[in-house]
């Protein structure tokens, strides 16, 4: 696996009201990067925060990297909006774009990195003609934009499918997992080929957020 | 006119990674309610931010009003997520919704004061058998989800004729104008009927927001 | 007034497993029409039945007018469908059609009765150009779609005003009512202009139909 | 295979004006469950009937299991409506939800059984993620809401994939055709690996349900 | 009335394999404009023709004003296109935009004259808040996208409104009129109030342009 | 290979203004087809050319087969448009219809020959049960709608494992090509498995097409 174990802890679960600061504290106690979740009340039954938060994160000072989900459809239109409010990596769900070979091109022609999303059902066949167009592929664990979900179990396979496409592709493509991952599982989801963790409420809601992320990259240790 | 004036400014210009802060200041400087702008990116071209924020700002202890404004579409669903996340008052745009008498009763019957806004070409007919059921009508006098535009001229014409109509009707309505509000106009704006006035950067863009919000207060006072 | 009085019992109130048998009874009973509620879960959150369930009606032996209430978006696509199926008047909301004119057209191109149908909040400004193309219009006097609501007090005005209008433009067309109609009411209902009533748990879920309708009648002889 | 032969006649083809008593016939006739279809003139051109038509059979005493097909676009909101109205199973396609595991969870969170229904032209692989999430697997094999069409011959190839992908997978998921079904061509069907059977006027249209019921029951005999 | 009387022959009668030449002599004949009917196949069931037609004709030489009338919806996102490609004036439907007043701006923005458009059953009152921001209005006198139909004759009662909203208004607009307009009815439709006259079969079907034209213009001066 | 290969341009690339002549400059000149490019903007943000120029070419006299590839969404509706207008082949994107088994049937039924697009990232499953339903197979080469783009190097690999498919199949279906196609590439494109080339610019913008498609035809038999 090429790519470090990188900690993206979910926004969602940061407290609105003081989001730089929590933000900041939560970089300061170890994480990688940070998961912006976008929501329009159309392809999820949700709506959350849009680009101005985004660059309102860049402007309090945060440099880590922000990684943007669109729970969005469609999608070509806010994109460059989010590259230019500072996101890092773009990702998208394949069926809320009708051109995605092109949504891929348009994310890297702003200067992010592209990836695609894939709901618990979704299946991977979408992934035949792009490996060599995307930096990240993201396996959603719970289903986006419910909420009181836990890990569904399944996903494990469909991580170790998805980690074999990506070494036989010989592209340095990272491997993201969302949905209830915690300290208690972070370890066979590592396993099962995540490079890349986005957990909300078990970092945002622990009292301590160093110890939270130390525990989870001790799980991952035991697994290398 | 029954009511006092309200000076409301608008949330889109305050610091969204130190929100709570921010608005507790407008509201510390004299600022009588949030103006809370919601958009969806389908029935405008923007994404702002939705109900978990409207939250995160009454945990953070802001106890004044919160006036969510949805510049989206469709309404209903979303409606009763303000309501829990602490809406005050919620206004939608007739277009956005099929049955406009329904959705009006759904926000009263979550608690909230209900309200219609108009676009600048919007035309005022659709108050014609609605007058017993709104609790504020919003006059846009820029269009909403566009950046950097002045207010329109015309829109002192429309706010008479609302004015009119209100005070025809004998039910208590507020009259609330959104676009290009700074000292320079509000006196005029208020002349012409408006109690309710949505500030953006004309606040929160100024050094001092106490000065700020005192002048408009004194414009106001000036054509009373 | 040109048109006798016509109760017309709402379909929606009757027993879908004996539907031929329930039909046949209202109409026996004393009603006039059969109002038919086409509902598809798209215009208004709920689908009940379409042409086939109007066209058994028809093999049944009802040979009363089937009044066609369409709370479908779009419209124009089942239209010969309800024709073909038997209806004799086909009712629809203008927003559900972005050619009013020609939809209007396309019902009497079918060999039916064509009108208009107004929500509670709709204004009725789109009466201006097609008075010489409308045979009926229906004002709504609760929302459709959504269960348990009254009637609304301010449509007896609005009653008023359509009724003035239908007079001045010396045209025959009918001034249909739907929603929360009954013995009590219609009296009132048929004093402020309207001439057919659409009907559903007041008479369905009476024991005795005829005596329904029969006081439903006297109520309306009263005021003439 | 671990299921009996399920015969589950089409209610379109049922008269709708008697439809309790039709129903009921053809349960006394030897049919084992009833196929409700339900069209919403959008995901298919055709609108039928709905949770309404649903409930009076059930108050009608019909106590067979009902099969409710969903040809609507999309599903999430009507499926509590039909759970309430005394569906046994609901299905959906695929492509009327952006969510299937989170629509599959629904269904049975309400107490009904849950399937995926796949068009003749639609592809297998959207079963890679849930077979452990469906309870019925149906298979069109004719064009639903389209009329006067036969049997699509390469529907049984299809049938025996699905087959061995359910033998495969280790969970009681029936199999189900729905579109030309007849005395015919069940055998074959039965023999491809269907197990419930869908059919319309190939039972309502003969004089004799039970002799047309007894003979597609022995001609699946046949196969055993 | 401030405008000389203007004939625009619509392309959508001229010859699509000739179109150059086919415009050249209509224009040689003596016509003020060209009329380019925009169809999208959403808001009419039409396809015609769109922005690379139009920069074809500008090529070809075509110096008189093209005046695009855009029967798509929604419109924002191709007005650029047809503004790079040459348009004069283009004119949309209000319906198609949730921002008219943006939308009138966006396209004087881009260098054209702006217009709003009206169908046979529209209301005029969306021009209630417009009027300093029109350059034109279009009253259809049949419905766009549909074959064969002839002048809606209460269109004439419709000129003679917008004519005096017009001169009320004190701004010069022009006012067109498109749908069955030929030599027989041009001089009575110049008499209520249009200036800008559409016209396909009428000139493009008949044997020598420049007469018809001539014919047109004469009925048009017995009405001055 | 069953099939001559054969070379179609498309008219996107040629005069609007003098298409008849162009187009029969270009047959004349050896093409063997016209590609006929329809979007909607909707399905892709562009919109073209509709029935009624495909019309115009019929009654100009151009007899070749017209190709026509329908970038729009929905499809149905205008598929017999184009049949009645002169269409040889018809081919849609599979995600542009709910019913594609159904979409292809219509287009056989009115007399045309019937082919799936596949957009560059879009995978090839959704040919698994209607092989003996194509009559040709289009692979996008390029994202369509978007301008200036280059042929994808990946689509050879794709193009190959169509051509396995084809001939696995046992069916007669021709493998088009769609973008960035010209004298450089179109032998390897033509050893990769497609038989049937579009081309627009890199003929229509040479001085000399008889010269371009001649050179075109021998780099295809090279590899003969």
């Amino acid at each position: 696996m090429p790519f470090n174990p990188v900690i993206a802890p979910s926004i969602l679960s940061a407290d609105f009201a003081r989001l730089g600061e929590d933000v900041a504290s939560v970089i300061d106690a170890g994480a990688d990067w940070v998961h912006f979740d976008v929501m329009d009340n159309h392809y999820v039954p949700n709506l959350t925060i849009g680009p101005m938060v985004c660059d309102a994160l860049r402007n309090y000072g945060i440099s880590a990297p922000i990684d943007v989900h669109l729970m969005v459809k469609p999608v070509d239109r806010i994109i460059p909006d989010f590259a230019k409010a500072g996101a890092s990596t773009i990702t998208f769900h394949p069926e809320a774009s009708e051109h995605v070979d092109r949504t891929l091109q348009l994310i890297r022609d702003q200067g992010c990195e592209a990836g695609l999303v894939f709901n618990p059902a979704t299946p991977l066949h979408i992934l035949d003609y792009v490996m060599d167009k995307v930096d990240m592929i993201l396996l959603m664990s719970v289903n986006p934009g419910f909420g009181g979900q836990s890990f569904i179990p399944s996903t494990l396979a469909k991580l170790r499918q998805v980690r074999q496409k990506i070494d036989e592709s010989g592209h340095a493509i990272r491997l993201e997992i969302d949905g209830g991952v915690k300290v208690d599982n972070i370890g066979e989801i590592y396993a099962a080929g995540a490079d890349t963790f986005v957990a909300g409420s078990a970092i945002f809601n622990t009292a301590n957020y160093q110890e939270t992320i130390a525990k989870m990259r001790q799980e991952i240790a035991k697994q290398q």
